[in-house]
Parts: C-alpha cells; sequence; structure tokens
C-alpha cells in the first residue's frame, strides 16, 4: 500500500497527457490519482487485456476498485511503470451512459427494508439481490453449471431432521465450542469468500470486526479485495483469523505467503484442495457478458478466447498438479496447523489423517467448481462413522461449509460430528446490504437461533449434542421424481376453497 | 373478574385527567371505562413497554382486550393502581387513519361464503385467512423458522394409506370412544391454544359450547383470552375440561393452579414440555412490525430490544429448568391423571412410563417450536412398536396432535394406536369466521366424515382399527428430490391438449 | 316405459290445472308432457325433497331427464299418481335468467376442436372439461375428499417402468384376449358409470354401440341414466355384456334384479363391495350448492340437512350390512360368474377365492369413496405374488380399473397378471365430447396404442406379457418430499438461456 | 444425384403446362426446376396422397426439399416420369398468405442472441426453440405418449452425484479415448438423427464438418435429409464414420446398403433393434395438423387414415419380423464392427454377446418409441455389475445415448463403464439456430466441460474414471410423490422475505 511512492514529483499528469497512452501499443490508466503504464502487463492480466483496453488513457478506477487488492499495483507492477500523479482536475469526465437497470436499482436502494426487517439469514439475501449490482449479485450467487449442487448444499439440510429430548434443564444454555483450540461463542466461522468489494466499499475488513463482535473466527481468502495485511491490521487483540491458501505453481510465493500469515499471526492453514482449476459459473459469465456486451458485439469470436483466457491465467497461478506428495512439505514450513478444504469423500478424509494433516473442511466449494458434488453435510454423514470404528474421530478436527442458514443446520453438522461449519455467501449479502450492521444482525440471529434451538432439542451445552438427535434416514436419496405428467396436469381441476360472493 | 372493585367511587375521571399521564414517567392507562396507573408496569410488562405507551393517557380496551384475559388487572396490578371509573363520554376520540388493508377486510367480511359452503376443515382456514385481522392471523398461522414442521405435520398423513376391507357388516358404526376414562362421541380433543379472542370477542368459551355440543374434551389453555374461571363456568354440567400447563419457575404459583384446577374439576393435567422458550415465529413477527411500523421507523435499534425483551420475558415465566426430576412432585400434589404434551422421540415416551405419568401427547407445539422436529403421526409409528414389543402399550394412553384436518387423519392415527387426537387450530380459523356455528359444523362435518370413512375402511367401532389397516411404508422418509434443472425446464415444451378453434 | 298407460283419457289436462299444484301439500309436476301427483313421494325422494318443490306446478322434464331412467316414474310412482297428458301449448314457458356462465360454454361449445385432434384419452377430458355443464363435469370428474387417491390411481402407473426385449419378431401383433371365456379384441372393458345422460342425450347406449363395434365389454351400470333393459336393447346379436349390482337391502329386489340380468343375457354379475355408503365427493358438492345457490340463500340451515338426506336416502337403498356371510347366496341365486369389485388388499381377494367367487376387480371406485385407499395397479402388484405363491392365481381372473388413459397402461396391468382393466370416465368425456363418434375414437386409440406398444415392448401376444418386463421397485413408495423451502425459492434465482436482442 | 439426366431436351415446359396436370389422375410437381409425373406414385407415398395433391400442378421445391435426400427421386421414381425441365418464368408464384406466426419467428431470427452467448448445450436448444419452423421444432422436441421417458433421459442424470477425489496430479488431463478402435479426442459421438434439412438447408454435412473439426465420429442416419453418399463425400481424409441401419423387409435392398457403406469406408453398423414401429410423437402430429388444417376441415375422416397410412407405410419399409435369428447374416455379410442400437435390458445385452455382436448402444431412440422405457444410463447402471460378474466386460463395447448434455453426463456415464455416448438433439439444435459455427460451439463447450470436470472430479486419464467416482444410489427409483394437497396448498401463505418500503 504504497500510494505514495512517487509523491515527490512536483508536477503532476494532466488528463491529456494520460490520454495519449490509449491503445495496446501504449496503454496507461489512472488509478487512484494516480497514472500507471500497463502496455507490457496486457497479456498477463488474468481478466484478459481487453477489460483493461476499455480505460486505456482513461482513469479506471471505479472498474480497478472491488476486484484489486490496494497493494496490486505495488505487487505486480514495476515501480518503473508507476508514472505519477494525475491533476484530476484535467481528466476529462466520463459522460455515462443512462443506465435503466441502474436507475432501478438506485430506485430500489431508496425502498430498502430496514434493517430490523431482517429476521433471519435468507432475508439478507432478498435484499442483496434486490440492491446489489447485477454482476456484483451474479458472481456472489452463481454455483458451478446447473447450480445443482448450489441449491443442494442447503437442501441436504431440509433431509435431516430432529428428534429432540425432554424435560431437560435448559435455562442455562452455552452455545461455545472450540476451534483449533479457540474459544468461540458459536460453533461458526466467518469462511473465505473473494471480492468483498464487491459488496460494499471496505471489503472484508467488515467481516473482521462483525467476527470480532461476536468472537468467532475469520478465515481471510486468497482472492480478497482487501490486501492481507490490512485484513490482519483490523483484527483486535486477542482476535482469532485464518488464512485459506491457493497453492501457487512457484512453490516459493507459497512458502512466502505461509511464512508471513504465520508471523501475523494466523492459527490456521486451510489448503483448498477442490479447486485445480476454477469453476465455470454461467449466471456470472452471462452477467459480464451483458456488462460489456456492447463494445463487443463486432468481434463474435472473442469472447470464447477471453473466457478461455481467464481459465488458462487462472490455471497459471493455481497449481492443478498439487498432490498429495506436497503435504509433508507443507507440514515442514509452519507451526500453523494444516487443513484440507474441499475433501470430498470419505476416503479422502482417511488419507488426510495418514497424511498427518490437522483438520478437513468437507466443502463443494459453496457449489462453485463441480456440479453434483456432494453436500458438505452428506459427506459428514458419511464420513464420521467410518472414522469412528477405526477409533479415529479424535485425530483431526472435521469441518464443512456449504448451504448453512439457520442455527438449525449448524446443530445438525455438530451432532453429527463436526466442530463446527463455515458460513460465506450469507455475510457477504448481509454486508453488501447494510454493511457492518447487517453482519452484526446476522450474526446475533445465528446467535438467538441457536440459544433457542438448543433449548428445544434439549440441549445445555454443545457437548450433549450428538448422532441420537437426529433422523437422518432421508438425507443420502438423491432421487428425483418421475418427470412431470404435464398432459394430466393440463386436465386436472386443483380443488378450490368456497368461493366468496359476488362483487356487487 | 372484579371490574366493580372500585364501583365505590362516586366522582368519575375525565378523558382530560387520565391524559396528563401520558408518559413513562406517569403512565395511566383507560381499559373497559377505568383508568389503571402502570406506570412501575412497564418495565415488566412482557410485551414490551412500548406498546404501553403507544396508548399512555388513553383508551387501550381494543389493543389489550384480546390479548389479556379479564382477570389480568386483577391479579398482576396491585389496586393502588386501579384509579377508578372514568366518564368515557369525556374521552376524546381518537381519529383512526384509514388503513387500506383494513378497507378490503370489511369488504371481504362482506363478501364472505355462507357456512354450508364450507365442506371440511380446510374451507374454513381458507375463509379465516381472508377475513381475519391480519396480525390475528399471523399469530394463529404461523409456525417456527421455514415452517417446514408446520406443513409437515399435515403432509405426514398423506404419507400413511388405507388398505380397506370389504364386506364388513357396517350399518351401524360407532365413532365412540373413551380417553383418560371419559366417554367421548368421537377420537379427538379440543387442544390449547391461546389468544381466543383475536379471532372471535368472546374467545375460548365458543370452543366449550361447542365441545359440549359434540360431546368432546376442551383442554384449557394457559395462555387463554379468557380467564381460566370463565372456561370452566362455560362448561355444562357433565361437561369434561382437562388443563393445559406452562410450568412457572415459582412453584407454588404452579401448584395454585394445578389445584384450582383439580377443584374446579378439571380431569387431566397436561403439562407442556416442548416449549422451556416460546419459538421465533417469523411470519407473526413481521406481522406485528408491519403493524407498528409507522411509529418506529426511527429507532431501527429498538426492534432487536424488543423481541429480546419479549422472549426473555416469556423465559422468566415458563419454566426452562423444568425436568424429570420434578415429575414426582407433580403426582404428588394432584390426583388428575398427568400427561406430558410435546414429547417427541420413543426413548422420552419409555421414560415417562417409567417416570409412572398416565400418557402422553405426541407433539411438536403445532410446528411452532422447533423446525424440523417431526409430526406426532411419525413419531406414533416409532413409538408403538416399541411398546408393544415390551408389552407396555397399556399402561399410557398416547395422544398426538398436529395437523388433522380430515376424518382419515384420525382413523390412522387411532389404527397406529393413539387414543385420541387433538385438533387446535382449525377450530381456531371456524371459530374466527362463523363464531359458534363455525365450530358446530367443523365438527359436524368431522363426524359425518368419521363414520363414512369408518363404514368405507371396513371397521364398525373404533377398537377395531389396527394397524394391518395401513400402509405406512412412506411415513418416514424426510427426503427432497434433487433440486430442479432450472434450465432444462426452461427450454421444455409442456403437452397441451387440443387447441380451440379461433375465435372469430 | 309404459310412457302411455293413460293415453285413452280423452281431455287432456292445462299448464293452469298442474299450476294450481304448487306446493308440499299438493306437488305435481310435468314430465315429457304428462303430470305427475308426487305430493306423497316428496319425504321419501334421495334427492330431498327441495329439488323437486322448486319445480312444483311446472314442467321438470329437463331436470329431471339426465338423472333418471325413463322407466323410474313407472316403478316407483303407483299409477293412480300419473295424472294423465298435459297440453303443453297451454304451459307458460319459464323465461330463464341469462347465465353468464352457460353462454360463456355455449361459445366454447362453438370453439371446440374438430375429433380428430384428439390424439390421446386425456385429449377428450381437456375438450369435455371446456364444453360440458359445469354441475355435469363435476359430477363426473369429482373424487372423495382430497382427491389424492383420484389421481394417484394414474400416477400410480407412472411409477411402473418397462423392460422391454429386442429382436423379437412382432411383425403380426395379437391384442385379443379373453374375458370371463368372451374373447375380446384387447384386455379392457367399459366399466360401469352413473347417469350417461348428463353427459350426452342418450346415455349409457352410446357406450353400447362403442363397446360393439371394437369388440369389448360393456359394464351395465345399478345407476345408468337409461333403464337395464334399453341397456340390453341396444346390444347387438352375440354382443356380451356385464351387470354391475349394487345390493338392495330388500334381497327379494336384488334377486329380481339379477334374475333379469341373467334372462335377458348377461354373462357376469359385479357386485360393488367398495361402497357401503356412496363418499363425499366436495367437488360435485359445490357445484350443486353454486347451482340451486340463489333459491337457499337465505335458509342457511337447509344444506347440511339435505346433504345428510341424501346420504341416509341412498344408504336405505345400497345395503350397508352386505358381508361375506352374503356370498354363498348370491352364488345360488345365478349361474352367472359372480366377481367382486372393489377389493383392496391381498387379504380380501384370498378371501374371495375361498369363498368361492370368480373373480376380483381391484379397485377404489375411481377414487370417490375412500381417499388414500391405494390403486388398483398397485395393489395388483401386492395381490399376484402371494397368489402365484399359493398356486392359486388361476383360481380366480383379476381385473383392476382406475386411472388407465394409455394403452402402456393396460400393457403393465397384463404384465402382472390381470386379465384386463376397466375403463370408465375416459369414455365418458368422449361421449360428452363428441358422442359416439368420440368414444369410437378413443377406443381405436387405444387399439392403436395397443399395437405399437406391444411392438415396442417386444411381444405379439398378450400371453407373453409377463412381470419381467416391468421395473416396479417405486411403485409402493407413498411419499411425499420435505415440504418446500418458501423462503429459500424466494431468494433463488432461476437459470436463463441467452438473452435477446432489444427489440429494436 | 443425376439432376441433369434429362437436360437434352431442347425445350422447356412451361409452368401452365404443369399446371393441367393438377389432380389424382394425373398429378405432375415441380421440384428444382424440373417436373416429375407423380400419379401412380401417390398411393405408396409414406406420407399419405395428399400432401402432394396440394402441390399437383405446381412447385413443391420448399416442401420436398427436407424431407427428402436429393437422390429420392431417382431412386424412387422411374426415368419415364421425369418430365423435363420447366421454365420456372413461366410457373406463377403463389402468393402467400401472411402468416402471423411465421411473421414473429422472423422477428425472433432477428433478435437472436449472438453465439457467444450460448454458455452450454441448453442455450442453443433455448434459441432453436425460439427461431425454428414451428413443424421442424415439433419433430426433433417431440416423444413418445406423455414424454415421460424423454425428460427421464436427462433427468436421470440428475440421479447420479459425484464422489471426486483431491490431492491428484491434473495438470494435464487428456480426455481422449477410443471407439471400436478409433481415436477420438472426447467420449461422444454424434449419433444419427432423421431429416437435417429441417434444421439447416446443408442437413447433416454440416455435422459431418464439426465432427472432423473435433475428431469425434458421426453415425449417419438412414433416414437423412442428405444422401448416404453425400454424408460420405463431406467426410476428410481420415475421418470415420458409422452407419445407422433400419432393416429393411427386402434383406436384399439390406444388404446393398450394408456392402455400400463398407465400400465407402465406414467402421462401424449399428443396426437399429427399437423401432419395429415408428412411435406416436404427438407434438408432432398435432404441429403437422396445425400446419395443414385449413386445407381438411371438412374432411373429418381423413386424418385418422393418414396418419394410420403412415404408420402402415414406414412398417412397410422397416421391418418388424426382424429378430435374433437374423443376426448371424448380419455377421457374415459385413466386416463392419456390428452394433445393436436401443437395446433395454441386462438379459439382452447378455444375448447380445452370446450372438457375437461387438456391441451395444443401450437406448430408447431418444424418448420417441416407447413411453416408460428406462434411460440408457439407467440400463447402464444395470447391466455392467453383471457383465462384470461374468468377467464379459471386455467382450463387447457399451454406448448409450438419450438426454447427455453436460460433460458431467458424459464422465457419469464412462464412469458406469460406458466406452462413450451419443448425443443427436443438442447438435441438431446449435446447427437449426447458428449453422456451422453453432456445432462447432457446441463440442467446443463439451470439450472445456470436460477437461474442467475431469480435473475437479481428481481424473486426469478417461481410464481413471472408475464406479467408486459415483453415487448412485438413487438413481433406479422411479417413484412420484403423493398427488400434491391442492386444498392444503390453497390455503398456506408461503414466507416472504422482508416487504421494501412503499413507493413515494
Amino acid at each position: 500500500m504504497n500510494h505514495n511512492s512517487n509523491d515527490t514529483q512536483a508536477v503532476k499528469l494532466t488528463g491529456e497527457d494520460v490520454a495519449q497512452h490509449n491503445s495496446k501499443d501504449s496503454c496507461w490508466v489512472i488509478v487512484h490519482g494516480r497514472a500507471y503504464d500497463v502496455t507490457d502487463f496486457l497479456p498477463e492480466h488474468p481478466g484478459g487485456s481487453k477489460i483493461i483496453l476499455k480505460y486505456a488513457g482513461k482513469d479506471a478506477t471505479e472498474e480497478f476498485e472491488p476486484i484489486h487488492p490496494p497493494d496490486t499495483l505495488d505487487k505486480y507492477l514495476d515501480k518503473s511503470k508507476h508514472m505519477g500523479e494525475v491533476d484530476m482536475g484535467t481528466v476529462q469526465q466520463e459522460v455515462k451512459e443512462e443506465d435503466p437497470d441502474e436507475h432501478d436499482r438506485q430506485d430500489r436502494v431508496k425502498r430498502m427494508p430496514i434493517l430490523e426487517q431482517c429476521y433471519n439469514l435468507m432475508d439478507f439475501e432478498a435484499v442483496a439481490r434486490r440492491v446489489m449490482k447485477k454482476t456484483a449479485w451474479a458472481y456472489y450467487s452463481s454455483g458451478a453449471d446447473d447450480e445443482i449442487t448450489l441449491r443442494e448444499n442447503h437442501s441436504a439440510f431440509h433431509k435431516i431432521w430432529f428428534r429432540p429430548r425432554i424435560l431437560v434443564d435448559v435455562e442455562k444454555v452455552d452455545t461455545s465450542t472450540t476451534m483449533l483450540g479457540t474459544k468461540v461463542d458459536i460453533p461458526f466461522y466467518v469462511t473465505a469468500t473473494a471480492l468483498g468489494k464487491l459488496g460494499h466499499p471496505e471489503g472484508e475488513v467488515v467481516l473482521t470486526k462483525g467476527a470480532k463482535k461476536h468472537n468467532v473466527i475469520q478465515m481471510i481468502p486468497t482472492l480478497a479485495s482487501c490486501s492481507f495485511d490490512e485484513i490482519c491490521d483490523a483484527r483486535e487483540a486477542d482476535q482469532v483469523q485464518w488464512l485459506q491458501l491457493y497453492v501457487n505453481k512457484d512453490r516459493a510465493v507459497t512458502k512466502r505467503i505461509v511464512e508471513h500469515a504465520e508471523k501475523r499471526g494466523c492459527k490456521g492453514l486451510f489448503i483448498t484442495v477442490d479447486a485445480p482449476q476454477l469453476g465455470r459459473r454461467e449466471k456470472d459469465m452471462r452477467s459480464k457478458f451483458a456488462d460489456i456486451g456492447s463494445n463487443v458485439q463486432s468481434s463474435t469470436g472473442d469472447d470464447v478466447d477471453r473466457s478461455q483466457g481467464a481459465a488458462r491465467a487462472i490455471s497459471s497461478f493455481i497449481d492443478p498438479s498439487l498432490s498429495w506428495k506436497d503435504i509433508p512439505w507443507f507440514l515442514s514450513i509452519t507451526k500453523m496447523p494444516i487443513l484440507l478444504k474441499g475433501v470430498q469423500c470419505v476416503e479422502d478424509v482417511l488419507r488426510a489423517v495418514e497424511a498427518g494433516v490437522h483438520g478437513v473442511v468437507l466443502s463443494n466449494h459453496g457449489g462453485r467448481q463441480l456440479d453434483f458434488a456432494r453436500s458438505g453435510i452428506e459427506v459428514l454423514a458419511e464420513v464420521m462413522p467410518v472414522l469412528r470404528e477405526r477409533g479415529w474421530q479424535d485425530r483431526i478436527e472435521i469441518y464443512i461449509d456449504g448451504g448453512v442458514r439457520r442455527a438449525t443446520d449448524i446443530i445438525k453438522a455438530v451432532c453429527l460430528g463436526a466442530k463446527g461449519v463455515g458460513i460465506g455467501r450469507p455475510f457477504l449479502y448481509a454486508m453488501s446490504a447494510y454493511g457492518g450492521p447487517g453482519v452484526d444482525r446476522a450474526m446475533q440471529l445465528l446467535k438467538d437461533e441457536m440459544e433457542m434451538n438448543m433449548r428445544l432439542i434439549g440441549a445445555s451445552d454443545v457437548s450433549q449434542l450428538n448422532p441420537s438427535m437426529l433422523d437422518t434416514r432421508g438425507l443420502s436419496m438423491h432421487t428425483a421424481t418421475v418427470p412431470t405428467d404435464t398432459l394430466g396436469l393440463n386436465v386436472y381441476d386443483p380443488l378450490v376453497g368456497p368461493k366468496e360472493k359476488a362483487k356487487l
């Protein structure tokens, strides 16, 4: 975050100076009042060169901001390309076309329900969907392929029913537990999600503050909009954070990141293992297409390349060759407990135990990677009996994420044997709609639900939650009914209640 | 019900006298033509002080009426706070804002179907939904969280199918049975439901009369709008009532209530064990918010506190520490048979037998407490085989409630082994829409259905109903289908029948 | 059918003569140009006295016609009450109120699709629903209670899937079979359904002609609109008919009917055993209410009585005490094979074999009696393995009815072991919409489907159809999914395909 | 393709010459500028004579083109009936009535999304549905009876879920495999589908080119719009094609076709065994009716005959007597590997192995033949364990087709043991909407999905795909839920999220 590195320059650049570098042969852009020469960087840009060229010679701050941590230009662009401050008064204001969608959105923002009208985590999603920018909403909400897994993640919880116990003294209910040795108020953590600034200008640090207030752990994402250090800096004294890691092909880079995180006090390293390639999320792709559609109408071939390019670019950063043989090395470079995030069947959990890691997150990446991957909660129900049979249930900590929306979901996971659950999107939606207070209320609602529902299930303590309190017989049946009899439905008169008298 | 306690006062208060006490420092309200000083009571009010302050210095009768039994002020407010009669002619009439919703509702009331158009219990619900005040409807109809259990309660009956017997002489069909020794016409009782005056100005006594007419038992609710004694007084000579009990932290209060009920002739004590804390019902909360929304728009923080406050207040009245160790004490203070209402798994039924109680109600509180609690009928199917295996089936009486809408539902429960079923909301809806005649017709419809369906299943007597008459294989499968293939549905042309000729 | 019994009277009555008898003290009605004194009959009328009094002193032909066989008045009304011919020119024409519903219906009749646009049996239902009178449609289409069984009947076939065989020589496909010794073209018969004239002025004889044309058997209903003899008379030389029988309390009447049927050549006696009381069909009741609603608005109590009265009246005709002990008597009074229609579980099929009857129809009365009775096809799948285990499969003939709409449905039943299936409503709909040609086409469509689908399943002969050609694993699972997650659905954006360019 | 056979004729016919032959007694039609006398052919025309007579004496090119391969007239019409070239300038232009549907369609064509907006195979279907002619769409998209199997084909894949493996080195992913010895890029082939010119004027050769570009195999359909030789000619050097064969009653014809195909280089012979008679597809029939409806309004009887006639005509071409005893003969007349296309249960697969064929395609003909036939993928799950048990899994190659829309579907089939899958309709839709580039993009999308999803499931090579990577427990459950509780749904208020503020 060294925006001031060229401050010594006496003379500011003018808008006209920059505007001359408006082609792929010489491409400057303005970000936060400074000009950068990105000509050589164009072919390397993970998002493709086109999106940069759209701002060649212009101010790109608005587009740049939510997608990139503020230290990006310092980190990835040589200082020699930092061309200095720009006198922003001389930069021509782009006259934006009236966007009717945006106009409607602004209207919806004005009519937003007040925060107190949100009674559960779904409510934040309902509001966010109406008030977020379409592309931001699409990025957060989209999943892989037909989004079957995305929805199954929540739906799976609906297949688990309770067998509550009565006449248990539940005057005092203690929802707290520990995660990797850290005492937390309630068995959830804020899991890693990318690009927080799409939803809120302050990005992930809003979640840091919410996590502190409710004494839960935040997992810092590799692909945050804020820089790693900003998120660490936002932490209060004894607050605990974990690091989510996409492993870089260049292990030196990976090592540097891990060591830095440990130095900055991170208490757990969660290696993402379900994303050798980032998934195709068609809702997101469609939304982006619409966004820049007017500029690319003529060149039909371009779009294929661009999406391909993005995939390749990301593949070149995340290492698809990561394998079990790398685990010993990770164990050698850090003292942080190491957990594998994205394990999806019991065979791999057993292997993880044997490999000596400290835990796993049963997860399908929020339904954003492989469609028809099973939900974390279902895999949990497969995993725990096998672990218990071998007496291995205490050799690692098991977490799940995906689809958690209610405290009853958390209780179900803990009953089955999870130490806790990760929650991602709901907090993003709360943050996007209402900022910090939204996150605060979302967490408080979960706590209220947790306390009440532990009472109602007959447990005064998290340790009392156990598998006999659940009926999971319907959980693992992935079936669909026979396709609808459309002709038959067509001729059936549904029953209706009594008819009102005619209006006079 | 001692409204006349201050009648000796010669001089009536004027509206202006009362109007001066319109703040939290001095807060008087008028109820039924009398003024009360509730200043000191404000912080203790379970519904929060705000709702009272809204009426500070004014007539609160209309708001007070449906929520509180008439003896509330006598019981809970010291006589010194009873400020005397008010000359109602001097009280300024509040000019109510035109409420378009209410206007529409009045229109719907005018167009109500006549009673004879209701052919089943669902029909009353259809009418009630249209003609009840929104908040009253929301209170009655709401359930916990996502209302999954609320709906599962009825849906569970749909998973049980009949295996009827033919060529049985069913010329005479006897639907009568006994419950705790009382002979009743048909195996249902009117279960306890709160706040009857929300639906009808006379409240629970309307149900007392209906129960008498059809010779079924009424269970008197702790949280009735009418006072306990009013409901007892409405009873006819040999009519039987039971008492539903929320156990108070102060066992002396509880003892007093139980002894009073026994003295007044109650024949059964049903201790609610599924409500250590009253559930969150979001539909109800949303409706209340809307109701007083205009007054609280500015203070966003208030709402959280208020709902919290209500939860706490109710928790301080109902004892969340109630446990198995209390059962012997209950058995010692009354000769009434004792039943546990809200048992939800076979383990607890076995324990209830061992504890020596006389029966259990398998219930999830009408889906208003723990979402994803199983239906009573499903728990019944789990319980009875275990009891029979141990030869314990006659040691207690088993009842269920929740979701009963048809006589076939009653038959299913009795076939499985229940002595009878409790029915709550349907009678509230019948009463709310059509008053006493509605309740009468609702009960008569059940009797007609019962007689006919016993004929059709081939049983001339309740004792002939048995498990071999049912196919329950689909009952306990809590599954959901794979999430919809939205893209696929999007491109599939449903079949349609032959097309009409074009209109000329 | 002795309309001419009073023809010798020289002087005709005038409309004015009849109009004077317009009260319950003296009530005459005109039917087909003759006057009848029905005063004493009023309290006995199964449909209640009210409906007759509506026509007191007037011409009731239009209302009378579809509900009563033409010999009704001769059979049930003493000749002394036949008051003679009426000069219809002197009878005042009732000016009918303009009925907007009827106007719309007439418009739909004009726009009816031509017959060739009906490609399957559902299509006739689609047309009939639009062009039939509302009350007639309601009578035909309604079922018991929530109409769950009504729909399950067809839906059950959807749970049975094929395991077709390939490379079987199917050049010639023979769909014929025998039923009770009669050779028929295809394994279905026209089952008994009541009140054919509601759908078509000629009533059941339309079906007689269709059955002849396609060489299938017609089962004559007890409650036909045509008289039994009319339906027999409509039969051609070697055509075979069966009789469906509701057993009368007066066994002498029953005996007379059976003997008459045998004399007239009926080849099978199907005793209805699933209707000790006729079911409540709410759609039908609602439609009737609407029909005469304007006349009864004031007297709310009447309707209850009337429906009760109808139930009682019908109960007094059909004998609810009919039981297994009556079977030997039936076997003694006729040489016709005797079959029980409406058997619903394997225990009763075994008992039927032991009782010595010649067959059973596994049926739930088209879903019109007991809701949640299982479908005939499902009961068949329960019955046949047990019969085969005992070697009893050839001791009786098994039929099913209910929900058959496709030749594949017939094939499924025959594969499982049925001799054939009864089809009722579809032919009523075909007849109601298109008369005789409709029935003809409906039957031809079934034949075409049958031949084709036998080819496709790899059977050239009905005898080759066998259980290994089916997958019935999903058949007996009466389950419902977890209730919908309405909040969740509320916030999920379904996927959509590519968006069209904006309209210019 | 000998259009020039009469070119030596000096004088061209005039439109008037042809117009005189406009009845069934003398019927000439013009096709591609030449006149043909089809009088004697009328009764033999598989599509019925009516459709030809509509064009008697006129230019029939537009109607003829998509339905018939160009060599049809040469093959089936004696040269003596080729009446010579027509001076098209003298042929009267038919003034077409303005067709509002066609007008709307043209408008939709103008607004077609650009190709890059198609992100998956369903998207092409979405576009094709909007821009294809109604009759063409109906022909491609329709299925048998209620189209239950049609939809089940895709739906079945949704019941199979993944058990992906993590930490497998998937840097390089190889999606290639072999089919009947041919190396292909990805385990799918373009399966045979009829009448390609309905969708695109160039017909099946568009698919030939696409298959070449992506190195996959094309199966040439018997009922192509292009002639067999045209499709062979379109092949590039080392490209591989297979032949799909409907077996003709005249085995000499069949032999000639097979020998010709082998000579032209076909590498596999797929004998269709699921179509002894072509299925009734009602959507298709309805669409055709509408198309020519105005001409046949008066003659209601005609339509029945016509459809019957078509069925008979096709039956006389395809041999319904084809049986297992014919297999040795096929093996004797060709060296091409022989596969049976349309096998539907394990018993027939075993018999196929014993009969010595080289493979089978588990298929239900795209849901166009027998409704309630199971999906190929489900039959595959039934077949493979039995084959493996016998050690026969390598004695034949197993393919499936039907419902494949995603690379995950392909992966599922290969995991279960298929060598590959056939894909038909999706490429027709891509071709119909976007021509060659559409087919290209569709195939490329599958390749992209395949590579990505193999990475995500943890397989770098097709040979690593195995059954342990799947959860198929829900696959074979053909069940439907209990019919909807329509009355209940009617009275339930679905939950809704927070309400927006009122619009000002």
